[in-house]
């Protein structure tokens, strides 16, 4: 994509100082920029940066006053994070894949809406529906009676078993699974396990992200539910009859136990644990590698450890943890020093 | 599926208490079911439910009391959950795929059982051997010279590598991969790695069942070797020359490292981690995210912490390890007055 | 394979002890090897398993003088682990794999080097680069203008996605994911997240090992970048932007957040979690199951805990908390003899 920068400066509603008809044809961290390219400074600790960047032109905020010289072109926003984000987004390229590519399996009674995409050896089980300008990348598995909403894109490898329900807009990773059987066994008096059929399925509502090899398991009964906005890292396990409230997000390779339901606008951090049958409380944050045994009540709450309380209270203690060698050092000397000083005692010394 | 309850009842051995001729056509949780569902009441904390449910019937204890009036139908049986079990196996879809949907990719000398289902864009490599019944759904990879017992299913994605065995009646849920190489290597003095060939393949005994996106290494030399009856969640991590010992259960994210021989009926939480050449007892249950770093030569013993200890040794450590602050405090306000004393015993203070 | 211990103790340039014409056909460990095998004894400890082993043949030190007599024909290497490592290079066979399986799918302007093995099922996007001796096994998928380096190897359902960069001798093992969106959100005021375009690519360079379901997210902007002969292992999350020095090593399950860097010939143990925007020296290890929070300046410092710190004070702390329960009890006594000897001051008593 080729942009002019005054088009560029429109489209942010930015202002421009410098050439005009200066072309940009990709976007580039500051560090790394080179001509053609734009970038952007936000955050001040980088600024040396544009003294000596290559980019043809640089998002700066629309008060910033330069200690130096500059060679880019600076193009001046309210926010110039969130104005790069849109510039990303201009040079992203759509996906224009529309059609049936061939060879590809599709079943009995399935509904393809308009502009819908199915890569070669992708599979659509019998009586699934595809809404409008779905997108299914080669080498997908779907199911029978699945529902996908419009616009979703679904990329290769990624498996959606049967009855899953996916909700609009949504982006499911490679080979990410969704609706695979929940961990459920009956533990026999001779020490086998009897599986515990899983007959309910799993939802995504709307505008869920599902990273690259995370799984989320069918419920028993029921629905295993991702609801609105929710962004799930890659590698992420989600177990049978999970609620997952909306816009909240987890990051890498975090696990959630059966049957946990979690709040609204929540930040899970990476290599979390939580087991099963708790609820998280809305607005809560959890550090990575966590883990959560047993419900949090408070909204907003944040907590670390594992198992994890409130992050404050873990910091300190934390920091004396590395302080067990003083600290024990010291209560050996008290303890010899009292020994010694009852046995003087005893013995009518010095009192 | 449809069903009335006398023919139900009759199934579960029950005594039904109601209209025998109602119809159930489904399966649900006590406090979401609706009309023409059945339901079950095992844990007494949930009885409320019983009296607000939608359910047509209800599962009950032989002797159960109900402290009001009750709506649904009830069907007394001696253990409820293990009977609702039962039901949810009636209600189970069997898999009636049969067959070898084209394309589909089967080398030379593979032999077919009976009933084999083969699914569209699934590979069976050169001399593989699928027992009778054995279900391979789409997009899977089998290998050469690999041998599948009778009853297995594998689901979508899975990949099974070259002179592997897997077991009869297995399930391995989609994107598991059985075989991958060993992670082994040999440090250079230039520093960079040498390869380890892993000759060795995965032996899968029967009733094994293996999770999404679980990854089993194959052996350096022998096999890495998942005893009967087996359950491994998704995402867990089981490296070369692995051994575990029948009806072990083991969560989801958990890592074995190599050459580990893990007992018979052990219980292993979520995202635990085992470093490499340990014995673990039979019967020992290890708490989530532990970290076990030696061998565990106690049957049946519990243990949790990072590295892993007695699980109740471990719990009264950890709540004095949020108790540090306190202890601190108290370590040094000993200490100040202990100083003090000492300088008044050396100035001739109070003595 | 076969093949006489006289060629196989000239290959190694070996010494041999016993009948030279002995055909040895296949490799095992000594306490599992049958007549026909070779195997080693290169720890000491293990030396009772030559007096009962079955096998044919054992590779030992040159300077080894057994107790007992040996019934095995002895071959005297310098090194006989490393010996034993070339003997495994000997029987592992060759991938022979070559030419284009049907059905798979190549698109456009795709170029083919020679001797390319691309397997049934694969899809090979527009624009892509195969270099000569590349094998793609099948159900794999390389996305648009990937570059694929000579002699790499790409196993079942592995997917790289667009513009990326794989080097040569580089290994995928089945169901990794190379190229996947990095995970980046931009929070807006009604708390929803709008997607930040993931624009950039995963180069990996020459000799890089990518294990089972391990998952490498494409940067937002450049490139996440792996450096030759890195190895990482099963189920593994590399965020955007990372970068991994050469000659790093890291176990399964761990987790690198994104634009860490990480240095050279680093050793990361399973299920660490790094967060993101770090720098790691040169030469540094981590233990399994660590967290680390903040930079390591110091090349070659070790260390342990989540946060995690100077390996050897880690492990003096943890011994010591595993003492609380007998430190804090020496706390409260002396506490409470402090008490009681300030309030005998107080009303003056003993003193």
């Amino acid at each position: 994509m080729k942009i002019t920068l005054t088009e560029l400066a429109r489209k942010l509603n930015g202002r421009l100082e410098g050439n005009q008809d200066a072309i940009i044809h990709t976007v580039a961290k500051i560090e790394e920029a080179g001509p053609g390219s734009i970038s952007f400074l936000a955050n001040p600790k980088y600024e040396e940066h544009l003294y000596t960047t290559q980019a043809t032109a640089v998002l700066v905020d629309k008060n910033f006053t330069p200690r130096q010289p500059v060679a880019p072109i600076l193009v001046r926003v309210a926010h110039p994070y969130e104005a790069f984000v849109e510039v990303l987004r201009l040079f992203a390229p759509p996906i224009q894949r529309v059609g049936i590519e061939s060879p590809c399996f599709v079943g009995k009674c399935v509904h393809l809406g308009k502009n819908v995409y199915v890569g070669a050896f992708s599979y659509i089980g019998d009586y699934s529906h595809l809404g409008d300008g779905v997108k299914i990348f080669p080498q997908v598995f779907i199911g029978e009676n699945v529902t996908i909403g419009e616009a979703t894109i679904i990329y290769s490898g990624a498996r959606i078993l049967d009855n899953c329900v996916i909700g609009r807009r949504c982006i499911i990773h490679p080979n990410a699974v969704i609706g695979s059987d929940g961990f459920g066994f009956v533990p026999q008096k001779d020490a086998h396990y009897e599986k515990i059929p899983q007959l309910g399925n799993v939802v995504l509502e709307d505008d869920v992200e599902v990273g690259a090899n995370t799984t989320i398991d069918r419920a028993t009964m029921g629905s295993t539910i991702i609801r609105r906005g929710v962004k799930l890292d890659n590698l992420i396990q989600i177990a049978h009859n999970v609620e997952i409230g909306e816009h909240t997000v987890i990051a890498a390779q975090t696990g959630v136990a059966g049957s946990t339901k979690i709040g609204k606008r929540c930040s899970l951090g990476g290599q979390v644990g939580i087991i099963g049958h708790l609820n998280i409380a809305d607005d809560v944050k959890i550090a990575a590698q966590s883990g959560v045994g047993k419900s949090i009540t408070t909204p907003g709450q944040i907590v670390q450890g594992s198992p994890a309380f409130c992050i404050n209270q873990y910091r300190k203690c934390y920091v004396l943890f590395k302080k067990l060698p003083e600290m024990y050092q010291k209560v050996q000397v008290l303890s010899s020093q009292q020994i010694k000083r009852n046995s003087e005692v005893d013995t009518g010394g010095a009192g």
